[in-house]
């Protein structure tokens, strides 16, 4: 934990209240009610209200999910539970339900503390928001760790069988000491659905630029609330720390009276899975077409260093742009190193809303030991170019 | 090399004249003459010209620099004649004049042949173009990897003695077994000039946007050419690769008919010298005010990774900011790992004319294994808004 409770409460003079579950926001009266741990009735007054209940693990509706074993990773509670299983039972096997960043961290995590891990979904697409040949890469260098990697199947449910937890799909039949279910998070946002306020996309609390919700003097921020979209001008919701962290300041400020206006979020993202660095920002070709853009997609294979250097690295650039305005719609990185930090010279042209007539101008850094003399990204850039 | 001259004859149909010497252009006529390595005169006429002479190693007019065991490393000859002498002289001390990027990569490739290397210029700032704190890390590093770092030291004359070379200065005396002259290189730009073509910033061959001289039909690239600098719009001499091989491209475009229009360079640059990262893109403070702008400059210690993911190394950023405008300037970043790729989404931002208020809203990539919620950019960015 970043901050314990005491922190709050002495230096920063906050009156925390820790077991006191909100079970209603009464909007008419600015007034929220709920329950104390001991089961006793609370009520407090506010003159502004912020919603910072976060989300909550997607838990698929599976029988045996509720078997002891199952686990998501989401509170502080599921890591505890995780960690004591790994300690006291002997835990050698693990079936992991999704392919996402969290599934992906942890088959990590898991793999160098010795376990065997194999993934399990229904999408026979490993990581379909990435363009083919990256999402290839980086199911080729999760298998060469040794993960079982079962794409294309739905699991029907999960049983206790001899000591063991077996997960059952209609062609499919794994066994393991533990499912960790990692299908995906959703906004938890019932409390504020219930006081009627606004939601909108994926069902996450809507809010103005300000984190203002739907009802004036209150406000909603981190993973529980939705942003406008920096290259779609459009509402999304896509929960990360960046944006939770960036709406917490902002609401601070605007509670206080002093204007602050967040932009929104370009969907920028990164996370390392075993060697391989994965990075994204803005919209796939899947997106972009989906939001009425002419979407044109180019992926070249750059190298991560010059070639007179050696020691490089294949780096696999997608690049996707409207062919009407010819504006850069999104970007996306994967290599073994260069990858992760490469992806926000294209992330701040999402912002800027370049061309990629712009971007191919960009004066970027060059020295053998950290790329070619052009750099990946520009290389993408410049091929894309050809199809505008 | 990168190519050879059969290539560009064989596989490219290029009449490539090798060994002959242009000596002068004779705009009006559209002829340019010389002499053959045989002595023996030519001439050629031309459609279009492209003088792509390059730069060449400033020599400082020192006594002795014409001693064997002193050399510049610019030319393949330099190179092939600095094996020689490190093969068959059995060098155990360099002295390096000149602290540039080509002096500290020198003094890393020498340490790694376990040469004694031993650094020397008149200016008593080790990176001047940096910010104090910046440069300091950068001599640290230096220092620590076992180079003698002599800023503030006039070299006077260099002498042979008992069979060593002497580097003389008012108040230092140093011996060595080979001196490297590395204080910088300036546009080989003569023949230009000659032919009555505009010069401008350090006599660069000054060009337009489309790489055309001052004279139709006659264009310059390269190391000898000037470019426009994206955040004064005024005209600036930075020869490196990057903007080298583009304006190339974009001459063979505009000489084919082709209209193409370069932006100009952000100044952006990076190298390594032992395990530093050195990154900086746009004008440092000082640079910024000589060019009119109320400069205000901020310098942080952020991290390389986040705080729970542990392995972290410190990440000096310096940014610097117009008061009156509140247009981002610049960028600087210095670290063990994360500076050199880091400082593209900064150039991004200075092509797209960002203000620092602009650049605080990027959505950059986060992921524990690569920095912190916040990228040290930001966290920069953020600081630099308080003086503004």
């Amino acid at each position: 934990m970043v901050r314990r409770a005491e922190v709050f409460r002495t230096k920063q003079g906050i009156d925390l209240l820790t077991g006191h579950r909100v079970t209603a926001i009464d909007t008419e009266n600015r007034r929220v009610v709920g329950t104390t741990l001991a089961g006793g009735p609370f009520d407090r007054s506010y003159d502004r209200l912020l919603i910072a209940t976060g989300s909550t693990a997607v838990i698929p509706d599976l029988p045996g999910v509720d078997l002891p074993g199952v686990t998501a990773l989401k509170t502080l509670e599921d890591g505890r539970r995780i960690k004591h299983l790994l300690k006291t039972d002997a835990v050698r096997d693990v079936i992991v339900l999704g392919m996402g960043y969290v599934a992906l961290e942890m088959v990590e995590t898991l793999s160098a503390l010795g376990i065997r891990t194999t993934m399990v979904k229904p999408n026979p697409v490993f990581l379909p928001w990435l363009a083919p040949e990256l999402g290839e890469a980086v199911k080729a260098e999760v298998a060469a760790n040794g993960v079982g990697v079962h794409a294309g199947h739905r699991p029907e449910r999960i049983e206790a069988r001899n000591g063991a937890l077996k997960l059952v799909c209609a062609d499919l039949e794994l066994s393991a000491d533990m499912v960790l279910v990692a299908v995906g998070v959703r906004p938890a946002s019932k409390l504020a659905a219930d006081a009627g306020l606004e939601l909108s996309v994926s069902d996450a609390v809507s809010v103005d630029r300000r984190l203002q919700c739907s009802v004036e003097g209150i406000y909603s921020a981190g993973d529980c609330a939705d942003a406008y979209h920096v290259v779609t001008g459009r509402k999304t919701w896509i929960p990360l720390a960046l944006r939770a962290n960036r709406a917490g300041w902002a609401v601070a400020d605007n509670v206080c009276g002093q204007v602050n206006e967040l932009e929104g979020v370009a969907g920028t993202a990164v996370f390392r899975v075993f060697g391989m660095e994965v990075a994204r920002t803005g919209l796939n070709a899947a997106e972009a077409k989906a939001e009425g853009f002419d979407a044109a997609e180019m992926t070249i294979k750059g190298a991560s260093r010059a070639h007179t250097y050696g020691k490089s690295h294949p780096l696999l650039v997608s690049a996707v742009a409207d062919r009407k305005s010819g504006r850069l719609l999104g970007m996306q990185i994967v290599g073994r190193e260069g990858a992760a930090h490469r992806i926000n010279a294209a992330a701040v042209a999402l912002h800027a809303g370049m061309t990629v007539a712009q971007y191919t101008q960009s004066d970027l850094a060059y020295a053998p030991p950290f790329g070619p003399t052009w750099d990946p990204t520009l290389i993408a850039a410049n091929q894309l170019m050809k199809q505008l």
